[in-house]
């Protein structure tokens, strides 16, 4: 049985859990039927965290341990789809592709149930929970053990900001961490005719959004590029009142850990130095939310070489860093990692991720699970193994 | 009879309105109750707006008209003065003393009603709605024809800030103009990571606080004393989405009519540069509401005049301009006026003005009320029949 | 001999004054021709200062010191007014009227010198140096014992923005305080193209400024007048590189010790808060410059009364506090004084202050002259003696 | 002959060169020494812009053009090398490394005069005056014909920042785009007391100085690398008079046309709002200097190929894109190029570039100059031809 033969397969679960998507952390009937599937291949599937669904297909020969990941979760969106196969439930909706993610990783699971030659040490299948809420799933998993003996792990996602049939790759910080802060300034409020007798709260949160400009354009390295946004703004409730407090919150894109710190650290020295000119106090909360996803030199040049052999050059992409997070970073910061980017869009006729009449295209289940089937077997034989593996198995 | 003698009517008449205050064009029962009682004293109430009671008393001289004006309204405190005759409506209190005023006007109608012969002309009392909202009860009186006929207007505020016993007298503004303003910044908004592809209110908000000070830093004369205060400020409710608008409210209190106008002009410059800069749009209201109190000099001098040869130099106080504003600067901007301040305060002893606790001191009652009807006596005579009235009359 | 007799004596003396103007602290030739006209008059002539010109008159009674001032500088201007008693000295005229104060104040020592008796006491007369200057010659006389055994002091200015023949006065808060401020932060510079290697002091200069806006705007009371201006703001002198330094330098205007004592204070709060924000330091110096000019009131209200009396209850006018500053006021911080406007201006026709056309009116001088002469006699005779002193001296 | 033959000469090249210094725009006698040598070698410089010196050798075959630059002036830098080759011209130093450059452009001169069987086609070589200087030289280069026929070009540096024997390359945008800009704010001035009165230009430059940092934190795309800074800033000259314009010069980096265009225009609807708010008027100039210097992908690749072949994989390093700008980028702007990075750095020993200490490596004169010679002749042959030219020449 070759991944080719496993299209309708993979195409039969993708339409049915696209029928009954289920939102972060209730994915309550999508993992009983990822267990019930797993059974009827007489595999044992376990559990982390309780919320994800593991199982493990061991290779005839000894070796690293390797995790391929999908993600569970569907979205609180509408469904304008007008599929026949459109969701059951309303209100929710698979509009992020986690329906194929899913159907990729079980078609996987088939093939190398039939094939454990090929596996030069085990595979571990992960289906996680929860990728598109905060706290992130994949935290969980990690806190459990879900990374224990594990030597690397393999994401994807199918990619529609990406040409149908391309395969996207990056070396180094692919994803951007995002992180959040609120900020609250305590003044001391009084009537609006008075503003002596006051520490108005509103001109410092001025002063504070105009500042932290500058740790964009002059704080940081003019190639270090992140983002701060402010989201959120509210400062009193009656035009006539200089209130208490005023409230911030936003949100910080950046690509590593060491510029969200240095982010963080003058955001703080920033209000904290206005609290101290105008005689107000303050709290700052800083939420390191999703780090950079880092994709893994070695496995990205990897898993690029098998996307080559398999697609071509021209089918190969080398995409620009994503502002967009994702909680596969969770897992890039234990172990090695890489998360490859499938393309389905077609431009004009496609629509974007998380939009009702968001819609994968199922001709890219084959090539996904084609591309990372190599590729695991490919990182888990190394290269000399691996030409004796080609040998004896004709792939 | 004479004032004095009124003392103990005014007492009773203040007590009860104590006891039942009403708010802001919810004046019902007071008006009623005033209505009963000028009645029985056989004079002939009307109404300009429909919420004010007026009646007139007419010498026996022919000459001018003056009015004397007290307000009705109450507020939406709790009271907690402890007194025997505190509020019997839950949750609204005389909290500012018009319960006074009315107490000190039914005085002066029972005096005059009495002494006829001391009108050279003829008195118009007026007891005003809803002194403390905006719109402000006088707009509708001014509108009503409320000012017809008349030659000046008198009007008095038992006063806390100054110490029992004194007058506070002041020529020119004496109280602050107040106007309202919000503006609704109009971006476009998007997702926090994506600033460029918005047109992010928030920013312009800050911007335009921050510029917004040199107003009264920069363009208004070093002389000019004006307050511009932000009450409110909201802009996304959403950490990680940059909003489509912003919105401010704010109040500004100044001196004189083209000031306001300065203010709102270079309000108005400020976020139109700024919507300019950034490529966005906005809506400004400005919003007059009561103008400047400004008491006319020859009325101040008069004033000044009785109520030092009533109390004596040493209880007569020229007071600074007060920010709070009132809607009898709706009357002087039409007819020559005069405010008058009544001390009331013993400091540390006494609560402000809206206060829980706020108390008036009844021992003024009469003193407000004989300078009032002296200088209304004063008024209408001139200082030539001033004269013979004294002779005539012994006052 | 009166006052009036002595118009034709005044007139030379201020023509003569005005051909020969000196600037601040070089008034050598000044001094030496006040010193020689006192002598003719037998009088004594000495200095505190060695810069300055005094000389007392004693009266026929015992009693009070009361000093008389006139300012003797001239200013950088080159004259354009065309007199035939122009400035014979090139770039240097007498553009402020202290020629005419000069004159006024010999006019009055000829004056006393034949009319001792009317005098209860002593008049000190006082020629001073520097006005114009900073610091100013006023501290050099406080501080060399100038107004030793005084018990009071008047001062005088021919005022061009006051009509022709007006007398104006103040009581309380005249002139302004006149202060100045120095700032340097001290940044880190370094290539234009690497910010973040640089704390940039322009970008903490231009915070500055924005913030400083909020003491006028938000930390004064509302009725506290003053102004912060920015004369001077330096950094960096080649584009391309970030500068280690900024400069400002600015003034200060206020009616207030105390007031100058908050506004220094809330600017060093800001650019501490600013430096601790950004890494950066700080030098602020805040110079106090002239206090603020006060009149005393009961001074006032004599010298008033004594206006009304001489010229017309029309012709006496309360003025608002003026902006510009006086080294009178440095006097006024020790004793009670008083500080009168002698009006010389005819709108559309006059020059203002340090204009190269400005011009005094000598109509004035005797004006001038007899309301000082009478506010002196009158101070330091108290009510009681002034009035035998009227009829003995049939004033 | 090979090119390690000719290190010796090339080495005699660079220390003349280093001893003979001239700044931008004044390479006279550098000129003449290469074109002396030039003749020696029987070749007939030639120059388009009269300040530089340009030769062609043609091959055996006909073909492409290739252009091989190298830049001739030094810098006004006091030498304290100590070495003893130093410069004997006073406060002039070839502190940048172009003596180098020059002695590996002539060394490769001497290679191709002997190996013309090597070209397939014609390589011209150029020596370009004034890079350092602004504008640079390659602009006058460029409009006076130099890249006429040309197919290619290619550039390189010795360079400190990476590591001794590495050849540092990367694709596209390489080194930054260089733009100056002046900004004139005419405001109005007047007394420091009388803010009100003026439009105090101080302000607008603070205000101006704040906004503009929004270009890079919120305008550009998060990934859009730029740098925007302020050099100088001049406003006033008198702390007590506010002035009537302030100055303002700054210097923009980026990697592209676009951004530099979208940059211009965010600063101009910037300062136009502000002026707009406060009623000034402005002056703004963007000065677009050295374009962004973007290697041509071919090309990048074929120079990659060479040296990994010449030096091996780990010499071989992608660098990030450098925030200098190189006035290189005038030619890739026009035609196809490759600008080429050589390591001569140890970190802690040597000194970077334009410092007094700085000294090139001479080890690398040969790796460079057989890089370049590699990479030229690989071009002109192309894959095919380049096969037999290796198997005719034994390369």
């Amino acid at each position: 049985m070759t991944l080719t033969n496993l299209h309708q397969t993979m195409v039969d679960y993708r339409r049915h859990f696209h029928q009954y998507p289920e939102v972060s952390y209730d994915e309550v009937n999508t993992r009983l039927y990822i267990i019930k599937e797993l059974e009827k291949l007489e595999l044992k599937p376990y559990t982390f965290s309780g919320k994800d669904v593991a199982v493990e297909i061991a290779g005839l020969q000894p070796g690293k341990t390797v995790i391929i990941r999908a993600d569970m979760d569907a979205l609180p969106v509408l469904e304008e789809t007008g599929l026949p196969f459109s969701s059951k439930i309303e209100g929710v909706m698979h509009a992020c592709g986690h329906d194929g993610h899913m159907a990729i990783l079980l078609g996987l699971i088939h093939y190398f149930k039939e094939n454990p030659d090929k596996i030069v040490g085990k595979i571990r299948f992960l289906f996680q929970h929860a990728e598109e809420d905060v706290p992130a799933g994949a935290i969980e998993v990690v806190k459990s053990g879900g990374l224990k003996n594990a030597d690397a792990i393999f994401g994807f996602h199918l990619w529609e900001p990406l040409e149908l049939g391309k395969i996207g790759v990056r070396s180094g910080p692919t994803m951007a961490g995002c992180d959040k802060f609120t900020l609250t300034i305590f003044g001391s409020g009084g009537h609006g005719s008075m503003p002596n007798e006051t520490v108005d709260p509103t001109i410092i949160a001025a002063q504070f959004i105009t500042q932290l400009q500058t740790i964009v354009s002059r704080s940081l390295h003019p190639l270090e590029q992140a983002v701060i946004s402010i989201g959120e703004l509210k400062s009193g409730t009656n035009y006539n009142v200089i209130p208490d407090t005023a409230y911030i919150a936003g949100t910080v894109r950046q690509f590593g850990k060491e510029i969200a710190e240095k982010i963080h650290n003058r955001m703080d020295k920033i209000i904290s130095g206005l609290c101290e000119s105008f005689g107000a106090k303050y709290q700052l909360e800083y939420l390191h939310g999703d780090p950079t996803l880092v994709n893994d030199d070695q496995l990205y040049k990897m898993v690029k070489k098998n996307a080559i052999q398999l697609f071509g050059k021209k089918r190969v992409e080398e995409i620009t860093p994503i502002l967009g997070s994702e909680d596969f970073s969770n897992y890039t910061e234990v172990i090695p990692g890489m998360y490859t980017y499938i393309g389905i869009g077609r431009p004009g006729e496609t629509y974007g991720h998380h939009h009702p009449k968001f819609d994968i295209d199922e001709s890219m289940l084959v090539p996904a699970a084609t591309l990372i089937s190599q590729s695991v077997i490919h990182f888990l034989a190394g290269e000399e193994k691996l030409i004796n593996l080609y040998q004896a198995n004709n792939i």
